[in-house]
């Protein structure tokens, strides 16, 4: 059993959630949005969304982490600010020990859907189905949900090849 | 006396400067530069940022910090790349409890150089001018030790307001 954490990076709001995969078997743990202060330094922020991820690592001790490649071009301001909690999405996991993973958002719609140009309405849906129980409040935690679903794929087969190249 | 740090960030090479301030007096302690391995994965990178400034602050022990918001648009995923570096130079200062103040590339070279329209090559020998006896021998160093002279002067200002206003 590997326990995976997916995060859907964002300065405002950051989905998290947690999978167990077990052979071919998704298991849901838990999600939830960590949410900052828009009325908070942007510094402030960071260490709130910092001290956030890393308590769910203490609590939940995931092995890996995945990380969507969420692309905003509307301007250079916000992509920027998506930079900075991107940065902080990939450094807490990594200085945590646990490797680190970035799929954009088209490898994670064609592991969920089946298809890369599959809509959110069907991601979420998806999500549901492939973890059956789980309770998703949030859009953001849905689609960390789904990020996480697409590294249990990828994985999934980076073994079965390894398997592969072992048995040759 | 204050100590500031300064710190011009980016993903491949962060320029740091350290700073004393006493009154309007300005004295060099330290400057250089972090560079991170471009055949290293992201993650890693950044880890390598947080440490590198870790041990900086743990070091020079500085009570402020100063970075410089230096806007890239040559495209969203450079920006995105500066974004992860800038978020790592606003974290760590700001986790080792120290202010965190962040400046224009235009108000950098206004305070040091005196007009908003400088050059680079203005800005490095003022830097060396208001910093007599500072060895740098980076680019980034140089704007990091100049966003670190940029908040010394906001900040004299800033305190002379407040007396101002105090013995109103």
């Amino acid at each position: 059993m590997i326990r995976l954490l997916g995060i859907d990076p964002g300065l405002r709001f950051m989905g998290w959630g947690i999978v167990d995969v077990e052979g071919n078997r998704l298991r849901h743990v838990a999600n939830g949005v960590l949410a900052t202060h828009s009325g908070d330094d942007v510094p402030r922020r960071l260490c709130d969304l910092h001290e956030g991820l890393k308590r769910l690592i203490e609590h939940y001790r995931p092995m890996e982490a995945a990380v969507e490649e969420t692309y905003v071009n509307r301007n250079g301001s916000s992509t920027l600010k998506l930079g900075y909690a991107r940065g902080v999405a990939l450094l807490v996991p990594a200085l945590a020990g646990l490797s680190v993973h970035e799929y954009g958002a088209k490898s994670v719609k064609r592991a969920v859907v089946g298809t890369g140009a599959a809509t959110k309405e069907q991601v979420t849906m998806m999500v549901q189905r492939l973890l059956p129980g789980a309770e998703v409040k949030k859009a953001d935690a849905s689609d960390a949900l789904a990020v996480a679903i697409c590294h249990a794929h990828h994985r999934g087969s980076a073994q079965q090849v390894a398997l592969g190249v072992r048995m040759a």
